[in-house]
């Protein structure tokens, strides 16, 4: 149920950006008003909780999301087709753009993944690292989801 | 200058998001290596400092902005073309939606401003608040600036 519901949301999400009727209003959304949901160990590796930001029932041009992995934890390797954006709110972690050099990424920094870029992102070996997750949505998807990263991948 | 730079990215900001070609890296912007800028008097009333939280010289489908509202300060009226999404980073506010009743939002709280809805945000009378703003660009354009918001107005 959990791995279905978060498979939904990060993968396949809401309907893209059609703009909201003016009938609609303002949604103030309370953080812990819905369930934490672990990450799909299917695109994941480790321990990753995953708290979406606003209703899954709103219809935005984006997905968004508060993503904490634990020591280890990374995402698989993906792309996303209109990109994605990161703000790290706590902890340190890796970004990794296949064929480049890992990056390191800290609480405060704001990372930007452009379209179609394979890459993964997570802790470091030895911190916690969570951030804001802002995925931009075409056609109704978000991510393309490949392989696992190994840890000889993960390691460098 | 502040003002015209801020006019610039607040109100005009970037193209929109036309996908990134494969052969851009990922880019990791440290808070701070921008300066902050006061936002337009013609667009807020009181003391708003505004931090862009990515290089405006890339091309995203979103503005995004960490934005401080001393105790008092608000953004005029204004509506968004493809919509809004805040996330409530330090303090206590207010979003206030034509025609209806004042919110309060508080640190952890994310809100969604629907496309097309005229609305102002801002701190309360007495509490500092800052979000992070991202702000879905349309044609090149992510808002329309309206009246300032009467001190009659922004008390209710």
């Amino acid at each position: 149920m959990k791995n279905a519901l978060i498979a939904a949301t990060l993968s396949t999400m809401a309907l893209a950006g059609a703009p909201a009727a003016r009938s609609e209003s303002i949604t103030v959304s309370v953080a812990g008003s819905a369930a934490s949901v672990l990450a799909d160990p299917k695109n994941f590796t480790g321990s990753v909780v995953v708290d979406m930001l606003l209703p899954t029932s709103l219809s935005t041009p984006a997905s968004s999301a508060l993503v904490s992995f634990a020591p280890g934890a990374r995402t698989a390797w993906h792309s996303h087709p209109l990109g994605q954006m990161l703000i790290v709110t706590a902890g340190k972690g890796w970004v990794h753009q296949e064929g480049q050099e890992r990056q390191e990424i800290r609480q405060g920094e704001t990372v930007w993944i452009p379209a179609g870029m394979k890459h993964w992102h997570g802790a470091t070996a030895q911190n916690a690292m969570s951030h804001y997750a802002i995925t931009y949505i075409k056609d109704g998807k978000n991510a393309e989801w490949m392989e696992l990263v190994s840890d000889e991948q993960y390691q460098n």
